[in-house]
């Protein structure tokens, strides 16, 4: 007798999910190691930025009231009583009459108000003593970046869960983050079915595929942010492979099953999780392709078993697995980055289900397009390979047609959305 | 007497740099490391996929001809005379009146033609005979996926120099790739220079700020694919500048200066560039930031004399080393993307020179925009934290208003442009 299955709606079967979600712990790396990880507190100013009055240029720290007369015929002649290097600090009170040469980046010395730039300042000596000429008035605060102009001690500048990019480095950096506190990547285990599964390194045999969807797991894993653990290969016998997950879930934070889900006889995971009392959130969503992907939940870690066909194990990965890593990392969009664009080509065919279809998004005049990355059967391993996108097309009785407004989820982003039905 | 320096424009520093851009060599890596390097040789299919003809479905496979006068008012009865499991081969040849029950992904047995589905099969036990009934007619060929479907033995599927996403990790496996030919990551040595800098685990002192260009071009560099190495900073006296820079050159593909580049009392580079008979390819640019962007040749090997002022330092890196890097990688399209979309704001005041801006990309109706990532003084450190992009600003005499078309380069992007000039 064939179980009859119900299946859900695929955004039902993400919240059912994300109720699972948890957000995992922190822990300190050295700022070289940060690029690429998620930040675990908010980032705070540990200082002014500036933290004194500084020349944004080469030039002459002047006193502004010295130049109200200064024009280019009647030039004010200022001696230049010393100089500046960026990193020091000019120790005594600068007086009227006198100018002191400042480098950039160098604070502005006690008792001037205004920085003439190099260029328009004319240098030379007399009877040894160094002069500048300056030929226009200036007023105070003219050629100074002051104290706390571009920020103040104190301000959150990141939120703690953003992705950690070279601008973010520069900023723990600024504020002396030799040490950063960063989330701790789930540790997420991998177990493959499949008898028909050879090894990368095997010869191909008759009636047999090499395992694809182990390695793309584990890349797609790292592309999330989490750290994957491969477990191996299912045995053939029950009994072992309840052994198996049992203990492999004693090891990780959640377990990724591929393959195993569906109704057929050599499909063990159903009774697995019935085994081991597992809650069986879902095993069969109105989507195409990965409908048979089922999720199971046990003492709170959750068990995706995803589809062991390669197109919809890699669909099922990015609608259910990301997001509850992206959380885990404390990060506030967890889910795939949605915006509007124009459908590439033709799709007349209507489809009762909501397709993701793998794309390349591309751009053209300031509009944004998606065109399908291959022929889209769902075996086809080769397109998987350009995609950037999933096209989501929602079920229905019509077609779609090319310049169509269509929803995309961008796959190579680390900015994500924070809701389900929200676009950008 | 200051140096006069001739700016020239951006296009043509970068073609004067990517003359002396080179190809760097490969090495191979275990498939489960190359997710993000680059692929150093064109990935070839060793086999046809499928490689036997196979079932899409859970199911039977028949002989059509058996089922040509079958309907819903007068089923077909076959035998079920075995199964097959997905990666198991049937061995006998199947005869009419015979079907055979098979798994997803199975190999179709000898004699049959055609699958059933599953859930369109009625089955049922007589006389210790296992039967299915067939209830339509069945054409040679349906439901079967056929040898070389998708891809034929010798198709180059992914092509040398691409950056290696999940999806590629999925057919690097298929085809049997346990190890990758990857491309060796450039070694890119960065020195820094500034007596104003302090290290970032030192207490801020007065007129001094922590050094955050280091960390950030180790961290653009990780981006970008390369591997950076620190050689510290500057010492005081130019002689041993010299001598840093000379060893560092001899240790590392390329390297990069931070700051030390202007025509300032304090900016070494020029001379040493000098002593060391080094050809300065540029020296002064049109654009802002990074004006005083340098770049000097020595055997073949590129210096580059980043600007101090981390915006300028960060946009150099972009416009002029990263091309230089993903050369080295085999990767075709070495420049940023470049893509058209509109301006998120006003920029009304005009400027002779071509302005890059640090901006955030974001989607609205199928439209791309770019916003200017915070304030944009070339000294803030803050916003480049959130930037995604640079907006291109031609120089001239007028302004730019919000909605106007403009040039973006998307920072995070892996794909890239082959040309200089070309947009997509």
């Amino acid at each position: 007798m064939l179980e009859r299955r119900t299946p859900i709606r695929v955004n039902e079967a993400i919240i059912s999910v994300m109720k699972y979600a948890k957000v995992g712990g922190m822990e300190n790396v050295s700022l070289n190691d940060a690029h690429g990880r998620f930040l675990a507190e908010d980032l705070q100013a540990d200082h002014d930025i500036p933290s004194f009055n500084r020349s944004p240029y080469d030039g002459f720290a002047i006193r502004s009231e010295d130049t109200k007369m200064a024009s280019r015929a009647a030039p004010v002649t200022l001696e230049v009583v010393g100089e500046i290097g960026a990193g020091s600090v000019f120790q005594e009170e600068v007086t009227s009459g006198q100018a002191v040469r400042i480098m950039t980046g160098a604070q502005i010395p006690a008792g001037c108000d205004a920085v003439v730039m190099l260029e328009l300042a004319r240098t030379y000596s007399h009877h040894n003593r160094r002069m500048v000429d300056i030929n226009r008035a200036y007023q105070e605060g003219d050629n100074i970046s002051f104290k706390g102009e571009e920020t103040t001690k104190g301000t959150v500048l990141v939120k703690k869960g953003t992705y950690i990019n070279p601008g973010v480095v520069a900023l723990l950096a600024t504020f002396g983050y030799s040490e950063v506190p960063v989330s701790i990547k789930p540790k997420i285990g991998v177990i493959s079915t499949g008898s028909e599964l050879l090894h990368v390194d095997e010869p191909l045999q008759p009636g047999k595929i090499r395992n694809s969807n182990t390695f793309m797991i584990l890349s797609q894993l790292e592309r999330a942010g989490a750290e994957g653990v491969y477990f191996g290969q299912f045995a053939d016998d029950i009994e072992v492979c309840y052994q198996q997950v049992k203990k492999a879930l004693t090891e990780v934070d959640f377990l990724i099953t591929t393959g195993g889900v569906s109704v057929g006889d050599y499909d063990y995971l159903p009774d697995i999780y019935q085994k081991m009392n597992a809650q069986v959130l879902f095993n069969k969503i109105g989507m195409r392709p990965g409908s048979v992907t089922t999720v199971a939940e046990k003492d709170g870690k959750l068990l995706f078993g995803l589809s062991g066909n390669p197109s919809a194990c890699y669909v099922g990965f990015e609608l259910f697995t990301r997001p509850v890593i992206r959380t885990y990392l404390s990060h506030q969009q967890p889910f795939l980055k949605r915006i509007t664009g124009y459908l590439g080509t033709d799709f007349k065919k209507p489809n009762p289900f909501t397709r993701f279809i793998r794309a390349t998004v591309s751009f053209e005049n300031g509009r944004v397009f998606a065109i399908p990355a291959g022929l889209d059967k769902s075996s086809v391993v080769s397109s998987l390979a350009d995609a950037n996108a999933l096209i989501e097309l929602p079920g229905g009785s019509r077609g779609y047609e090319k310049e169509m407004e269509v929803v995309i989820h961008l796959l190579e982003d680390q900015d994500g959305c924070a809701r389900l039905e929200e676009k950008e």
